[in-house]
């Protein structure tokens, strides 16, 4: 076969598994090696490869990304460049932690959740129902075991994760049901991300499992009553507020951390400036995306002057709360280290309560 | 003169002015060119001088700078490189907003409200009574047009302004008066630093005048009834907590800007990628300190057992809060840049209020 049917052939097994993309492990794994990723290495230039969960252009999430390359080529002066895939371009959405862990690409910019079905511990450093926020996850990571704590998760895997963004305070829950008592959550309509889903289950919902492009419309029509996607930002770009009714308090995903993926063996090889340039910069981007989404949060909930904003009835907080914390014990059961991470969690927002509770009385506004 | 004898001349003249740093502007600037800052400058190696307001160790402030300098260090492999005078060894708290103007050093670290004799517009840079905090002032400055008006003010004087730190959160004044109306601020004996003193100074409060290091000795002798300095990790460290009664919710300096001061000719003699490493690397170290100072102040709370944590009675939130509007208004009315800058403050604050409504509202604990 020559370089031009080879690469034909690749892009038609690629098309086939957009459309599908969760394909069965040996019919992915089959395919890892065919990925055409020879790339020119220029002189002493360091070319990384970089794939990633978002699409081309994707609000926010790419645009972090993007930062993240950019700062990391000016602080080197270039003498480290990227090549990169967007989601749907040759790599999915999927395949990015196999392509990473077997060393096909250096490194992915993604969501930890997406991997919680390799180990459901992974879970716990994307979203937490009831907490971490955007910027406790950072703190928590940096400043109290949570970093050690994911570095023995993903060596497991061959990998090396570092936060590299968050998607900032997501605040709330669009509906068109009015709740109020517990009672109204009994066949309610929901879809809500990760966890959310599943705590609103217990409570007697049913989740409606659709992807993100769908759930406008069905907002809209009614098939669901209830939805979330990431912020005001991103909820009132894909005009939520024009079809929903009422927006509750955000519990099931208050803020989601995004993380890089690094080969573990490509990263032992990276000399100390090189490994410098690339925490410093997924450090900036944490932060940098953090203010990003909080100030394009801000002017999105300039829109919201037709929904109401409400709080949930006497009760229903206490439950939603109990619930939750009943699913993240669950998954915590799995194995010792699962146990650890939650263990530390649980200590973090507990030494994090006191300091709130003064810091809220704080007077600044 | 000998070399040997030059240096004894100078040190003289230093230790006489550390002693004394208020001295008249001939007498420091007919001082300035005999300061001994001829220094190596290694083949390529780029030796930036820098100049700073905290003595040698001093907690948490002298750190922050030096985590600053060793980021642009690492960033640079060593291609920039800082030589570094604490505050009183060559170069005085006071001197080095002049030694920077005039190019003898060529950056400082310090607070802005040192320089408001200099220009007032400077104070707004630093502490901002009922805000901004310390997660405000960077998204002002960085996405709310603050540094473009930085920028015109200290041009005014050959600067370049970055923020480089904050205090974090300053969340308390210690006490050991109770007050129960607006009555009991008359005759109290009071030191609060910034604007603080002289807010309740309008209220009948008498202003005494210390440095930091007496502070701790005048409220255990009651020759003070209420006093602040920083957040609780440095207010607990001083032992604050061992000789106040009461805690009240901090107004006057809710928390306090560190800058980057660079001689302007210097900052565009710089390279792109220079500007680059020291852009971010300031922005770093500024999360970096807010992060750090949040956490020292978590675990500082834990000492406050004794303390009992208070609200201000009714009435007396809003007058201090109409106090402070007045004086802040005063300061402003200085010239059409202070009042622009004032503008753009009061334009922030009351674009985040809806935000923070919300986002208060938003589940996580």
């Amino acid at each position: 076969m020559k370089r031009e049917q080879i690469k034909l052939a690749v892009l038609g097994v690629i098309g086939f598994m957009i459309k599908k993309p969760r394909i069965a492990k040996e019919q992915f794994e089959s395919f890892l090696p065919m990925l055409p990723i020879n790339l020119p290495t220029l002189n002493d230039t360091r070319v990384i490869k970089m794939c990633t969960t978002w699409p081309r252009h994707y609000l926010g999430l790419e645009e972090g990304l993007i930062d993240f390359m950019d700062k990391v080529e000016d602080l080197s002066s270039n003498n480290i460049i990227f090549k990169y895939y967007p989601s749907g371009t040759k790599i999915s959405t999927y395949q990015c932690f196999d392509v990473v862990k077997k060393g096909y690409i250096h490194m992915y910019h993604s969501f930890e959740y997406y991997w919680q079905e390799k180990h459901p511990g992974f879970t716990y450093f994307s979203a937490i129902p009831f907490g971490l926020s955007s910027e406790q996850f950072p703190d928590w990571l940096n400043n109290n075991g949570g970093q050690k704590l994911w570095d023995e998760l993903s060596k497991k895997f061959g990998l090396k994760c570092l936060p590299c963004g968050t998607t900032g305070n997501n605040i709330g829950i669009w509906s068109n049901k009015e709740l109020n008592d517990l009672d109204d959550f009994k066949g309610l309509k929901v879809h809500l991300p990760g966890l959310g889903g599943k705590i609103l289950e217990k409570l007697g919902a049913i989740h409606i499992d659709i992807p993100q492009t769908q759930i406008l419309e069905k907002l809209k029509n009614k098939e669901i009553d209830m939805a979330a996607w990431i912020g005001p930002w991103h909820s009132c770009n894909d005009d939520f507020h024009k079809v929903a009714k009422y927006y509750y308090p955000a519990f099931h995903e208050p803020s989601t951390l995004i993380s890089l993926g690094i080969n573990l063996d490509y990263w032992k090889e990276l000399n100390e400036w090189e490994q410098e340039i690339i925490t410093t910069s997924a450090t900036w981007t944490t932060d940098e995306m953090t203010k990003k989404f909080s100030n394009e949060n801000k002017k999105a909930i300039k829109k919201l002057n037709k929904v109401e904003i409400k709080e949930y009835p006497p009760g229903v907080y206490n439950k939603l709360k109990e619930t939750s914390l009943k699913i993240l014990e669950e998954y915590a059961s799995y194995d010792l280290l699962t146990n650890r991470i939650y263990s530390s969690i649980k200590a973090y927002k507990k030494n994090n309560k006191e300091w709130a509770k003064i810091n809220n009385n704080f007077v600044c506004n």
